[in-house]
């Protein structure tokens, strides 16, 4: 990964947003600026060098991994390591004006501000900052690109083994072992989340994971899973049905199908992201079932599972090329049964590319 | 569990802390307070009954797990609409004086906090309150500790399987792949951090993550690992040997046992954690290998895999009954190998009881 531009961009637009140095602290941020993937570091960033801080547990780990930048091995714990750095280098060389360090307010703890503030002297200045860096990570570059390919056909692998797993009978969390297990194997440093294996009337739960219920004779059964390949999160759903298809079920799959593949079809660059929302109700409200479809309609996957943008009503944010999220409408009826289906999608120069291989055919089982 | 007690406990303390309210937004506190298992919620608790707001998700999740709490579906995010809650509840009733509610300052984000501020009307004071849910929950009732029981008896099966699968070619990730699917299939659901298999001079990273490297001929394997059962977290490591063992290797090993069990026999009510962590690096020192012990000798493990308190130097903690702690040191020697052993104890009236039943002998492959 091309670290050292990430860092060079992120620089570049510090005096934009009248900050004199960044302080970054969520992890994933830290490992997309400077390949950092343990879970405890600070990086800052000014116009100069970047300068990393980590504790001693990550000494041979940082060495390997950091890319473009200082490695400071901290005694005191990071933060207060980065305390010390930016009250010992920023005060010199400016004066008059407040120097202003930009902190990442949706991940840093209020308690760990007033440390952190606590540790600066007068003059230095926290400020929150706007999310520039979950910005820059909306939009992949290729290798990001590439990484995420593999990890989405990882991913759908294992829809093979659920297939193969899901009787009357089993438990929810075999269904899910068994998925866990292949993608190990497989090379996966794990789940991109908890497994969701909702059965029978648990389909109803939009975040069933999987339980020790065992799968009933009749009903549907939601697969919502994901893995971690190098570093990136692969998200897809599928649902099946045991037993023999009502045509009342038949026709809640077919449309939350069809609603699905009409935010797919509506994909573009240049269309907020609240209009793909939009796309996915209103095929649902033909059929009378938007009131069951109580989540939002997808979010941005990388590094993190959840990113932005998130695919809402209200949501301001426009699709550009190189976006990944995922479009996974559902409908869920309360104690009788849910359905949904996901895909991951890129963002193409004139549309979309659906990642996720696996089909959309409704398996009986 | 008997999340009412907890509730009346907490809410009894609050005038002593000058709070009118406690906002309990960290998942693992809500779950402790109420029972909910979700990962968005946010809990309110004042004089009266509490009131817990979650989203369109989690209506049956919540309904069918939280007691004794008034339930509230939000539309528009739990934290708005239990700041609106807040406005419209907490100014009748009371005039001239601030209002003050409580917030968990280690966990709610600086941006969260300038939203729920900007939606409450003068009047209505935030203000960090200290940890007084992880303080409660650091000292577990005995259905906890029967919980930690099962998991730690889960977590301490998987050795075995850890020993049939490492051998010299083998992947690490394989090695937790068999660990982890077998954790599966006895209930686990899942485990409570990243499977730690570290071989070879990968030994010598105290959080060596399972990676695609083959187990070498010859070197330690750090196995660090834990499940969750029912909620609760366990925790162990053991380190075995693969190829002939050498004088050397044997020392280093019988140095970190016997540190182990000097700190483990130290262990008592009434005892600062940090002289716990004090006897282990003193039994290091005789070694003469105190140096390569990098971290603190142990943590709380509960509803979390990190709780307090921490076994550290400079931690004031007094050991207490019903306290559940890891004891953990290593030694590192980077770039040649690592060692690190760990059991789960429970503080008793009189000392404290090992947890983790496997044994400590040094196991060669």
């Amino acid at each position: 990964m091309d670290h050292r531009s990430r860092q060079q961009r992120l620089q570049n637009s510090l005096s934009a947003h009248r900050l004199d140095a960044l302080l970054v602290t969520h992890p994933p941020n830290i490992r997309y600026l400077c390949g950092f993937t343990g879970s405890a570091g600070v990086l800052i960033l000014t116009g100069k060098r970047p300068v990393f801080f980590t504790d001693g547990r990550y000494t041979e780990q940082a060495q390997a991994e950091v890319q473009g930048v200082k490695i400071v091995i901290a005694r005191k714990g990071a933060l207060a390591a980065a305390a010390a750095w930016l009250s010992g280098n920023l005060k010199k060389g400016r004066r008059a004006s407040l120097i202003g360090i930009g902190i990442e307010g949706e991940h840093l703890t209020v308690a760990a501000r007033s440390r952190l503030a606590g540790a600066l002297p007068s003059g230095l200045r926290l400020r929150e900052m706007p999310a520039l860096i979950e910005q820059a990570r909306m939009v992949k570059d290729d290798e990001e690109i590439a990484c995420l390919r593999s990890a989405v056909n990882l991913g759908s692998s294992l829809f093979d083994r659920a297939l193969e797993t899901i009787r009357p009978g089993v438990r929810e969390t075999d269904v899910a072992a068994a998925m866990e297990y292949a993608a190990r194997l497989a090379g996966a440093q794990g789940m991109s989340f908890d497994t969701i294996i909702a059965s029978g009337a648990r389909s109803a739960l939009p975040h069933g994971r999987a339980s020790q219920a065992v799968i009933p004779v009749e009903g549907f059964v939601v697969c919502d899973f994901g893995v971690i390949l190098a570093g990136y999160c692969s998200d897809m759903t599928r649902t099946v049905y045991v037993g023999s298809l009502s045509a009342q079920a038949r026709g809640v799959y077919q449309a939350v199908k069809q609603a699905q593949q009409a935010a797919v079809d509506a994909v573009r660059p240049g269309m907020k992201v609240s209009e793909v929302d939009q796309v996915a109700r209103k095929s649902l409200q033909n059929s009378g079932l938007a009131k069951y479809f109580t989540h939002s309609t997808g979010h941005g996957v990388g590094l993190e599972i959840h990113e932005a943008p998130r695919l809402a009503a209200g949501q301001p944010q426009v699709l550009l090329p190189g976006m990944v999220i995922t479009i996974e409408p559902g409908v869920y009826v309360p104690g009788k049964w849910g359905v949904r289906i996901e895909d991951m999608v890129v963002v193409t120069k004139q549309g979309c590319e659906v990642l996720t291989p696996t089909s959309k055919e409704l398996v009986a089982i």
